[in-house]
């Protein structure tokens, strides 16, 4: 006898939308660790949040139905946090802390929303920006990037007939079982999922994931998706992202001002967390830059993640900082996350091993990891590069120097201006590929 | 809402049995080929098979529990044909040919049932016999065989978690493809599956079928499993197997009538099939001799099928003969059967292109190639050397001798007869391993 379920497949008959994102806890886990603080502190800034993609030559609104981006986008706005993720939200320890986030905080995240969003599609490509409180906007960037990646893996394979799609992706597992035997083979290994926003697609990321956790064990430490964390007992890991020294580059007065800011971010981020969240990013308006002026409490915190310098050169920049500085890096952590793959790790995990404490953010490269999978060839599930950033806080134009020039986001005299006051030593071009 | 098909799950916990050979179409059409004539002109005769394990180093009584293989082998002889089959095989054509099998042949198909079995497990083997009338014992030997070899497999996946299977499989449908796009550079290849006694299991040949189907379009001329070759309007493919001229030579009264039974066996043949379907098997006693004395009539068949030589050599032996007999090979037919893999299929497609039509029958590393997939390591699911054999005939004793001695079988005393008889030129050994 042939089994099939009516009811479901009467339903399926009707199908009108499969929703990528499906709960709020479906984003980054440092996403709700700002939001708390951003709350706290900077309730009143309005920030605008602006799709970029760095990938010109794929034109996405030619790949991408505007109808499917939209009902995608409003189906996100309906989502609320449910009782079971606020719970656990408030009695879960992240990092070893109970009651991370306050009850106060959770009783607002029970009433949040997503805000509203501008769409237009102009000359192939989307503008899409989130005006409105930086408590709100702050929280569209992840599902934005995730909805924008998914419906453009979705578009690649909607002609693709049964057979196919089963190759493609038993070629991919077998590939990330490949990359899976090969970190085993670094003991020490810790390593965690960065890649919910440029994910081929939930279920696949939720695979991944998996994957790790069955092929890695303790060398699995935890994944930044704070649902995938949820429902899989695994640690939710991150901490903060570049939009803190940006808005608050954006607000500051005077180029001085400007110029402290990347150290009152920090001033304001160890008020709200300690311990293994007190993580330097210190890349936002170039490292060196960064280093040189950093007061020296900033070398008492466990640990930086060097974000777009070349991982071998950005880490030992830290360390001989930290040895200057009278630490021992030995003590110190170092978390490595820009466009990771098994090659950099290993390389990375070797040059710096009994150094320094590493750990790894693996993103694009573990759950969008299709090229060469499609048994029909073409390029359209490669990864691309595609970011939202703060563009303007209250107004005024936000900035990102970066390490590497090719990841510099802002209107151009403003980056010269903060090019200006931090300079531009140590930066180095590299193409931006994920 | 979590969507779970409540009857299906019900039914799913009380499993009983999940029976592997489920049609009585789910064999090797050349079994049905040499029925009808086995019927026809050999009624009388009595057969005995048995099963022959040549990797006696797998110990399978120790991996197959003896009341799951009894509960196999004994839902097999449930199996009736049923009327969708028997229309099927009454109105299809094969090779070409409408009503290959006759009314009266067809009509007798629908009382056919598997007739009984010994078993007994000694010394970590099973001895497992099939006694009694030819036309019903011969019908066991792929099912048995496919019962068998899925049953090592379950056995091997018992203990494996839902994560550990889906990574083994990802990687065998992987492997396979690989294995198809290097077949399609080949041009002119025509290959069919031949995978079904030594198959991992069912639905496995199913998908390989399908993937063959799906990527290799002409090149794929058909499957040998019949019930494969229905569902799927593929081509059904093959012709007489070694346990003609071996029951032809057991039931012979003298040395002279052995040596003539291969040449008798084709006659029989002839005067029930034609066209593609005039295929000879050489090697029951070896090719060389089955050349040597061959009659003249025998170099106009339509081809020759190698199944035991080095097939470079087997192949450069029949050429040569037909060349001596004043015959173009080019318009001759070889089909390379013996444990063919991509490898040697490339080789040997490469050698023989433009000198004779060929074909390649591809077996267990079609099937049954999952060297390497398993995540935890380990060999048990290595293909073996299973056979099912006729050893007896009206209770004399039937032999095989191959080009390949590992291959022979038999009661040595016979063997040193039969080697008299058909000598040993030409016999070489090499290990088989599929």
């Amino acid at each position: 006898m042939a089994v099939t379920d009516i009811a479901t497949r009467t339903y399926d008959h009707g199908w009108r939308l499969d929703p990528i994102v499906r709960s709020l806890l479906d984003t980054d886990f440092y996403k709700l660790l700002m939001l708390q603080m951003i709350r706290h502190l900077h309730s009143d800034v309005r920030a605008t949040f602006s799709l970029i993609n760095r990938s010109t030559s794929i034109r996405l609104a030619d790949v991408i139905d505007e109808g499917e981006l939209r009902a995608q986008l409003d189906h996100a706005r309906t989502l609320r946090f449910s009782k079971k993720e606020l719970i656990w939200l408030a009695g879960n320890s992240f990092y070893g802390q109970q009651r991370m986030f306050s009850p106060d905080f959770i009783a607002w995240l029970a009433d949040f929303r997503l805000p509203e969003y501008e769409l237009q599609a102009i000359d192939g490509q989307y503008r899409l920006r989130f005006e409105g409180p930086w408590t709100h906007t702050t929280m569209w960037e992840i599902p934005a990037l995730s909805i924008i990646n998914e419906l453009r893996a979705r578009a690649a394979m909607r002609d693709k007939g049964r057979f196919a799609l089963d190759v493609l992706y038993a070629r991919a597992k077998a590939r990330l079982w490949e990359k899976v035997e090969r970190l085993r083979a670094l003991p020490d290994l810790a390593i965690s999922d960065f890649g919910t926003r440029r994910r081929h697609g939930f279920l696949w990321q939720r695979w991944c994931v998996e994957a790790l956790k069955e092929g890695l064990g303790r060398r699995f430490i935890g994944t930044s998706n704070v649902l995938l964390a949820m429902d899989n007992d695994l640690e939710a890991i991150g901490t903060n992202a570049h939009e803190l020294p940006m808005v608050m580059a954006a607000l500051a007065d005077s180029d001085e001002a400007v110029a402290a800011s990347p150290y009152r971010v920090l001033e304001e981020w160890k008020a709200h967390y300690g311990g293994n969240l007190l993580i330097v990013l210190p890349d936002a308006f170039g490292t060196a830059a960064f280093l040189e002026h950093a007061p020296d409490w900033v070398a008492d915190w466990t640990g930086f993640r060097p974000d777009s310098a070349p991982p071998i050169e950005g880490g030992e920049q830290i360390i001989r900082w930290w040895q200057e500085r009278g630490r021992d890096p030995k003590s110190k952590l170092l978390i490595f996350s820009d466009g990771m793959d098994v090659d950099s790790i290993e390389t990375v995990y070797r040059r710096f091993q009994g150094r320094v404490r590493m750990s790894f953010g693996w993103g694009t490269n573990l759950t969008n990891d299709f090229r060469g999978c499609d048994p029909d060839g073409g390029t359209a599930l490669e990864p691309i590069s595609l970011v939202a950033k703060v563009i303007e806080a209250n107004g005024r134009p936000a900035v990102k120097l970066s390490d590497n020039p090719a990841k510099a986001t802002g209107d151009p005299a403003e980056i010269a201006r903060y090019l200006r006051i931090f300079g531009a030593s140590g930066q180095s071009a590299s193409a931006v590929r994920v």
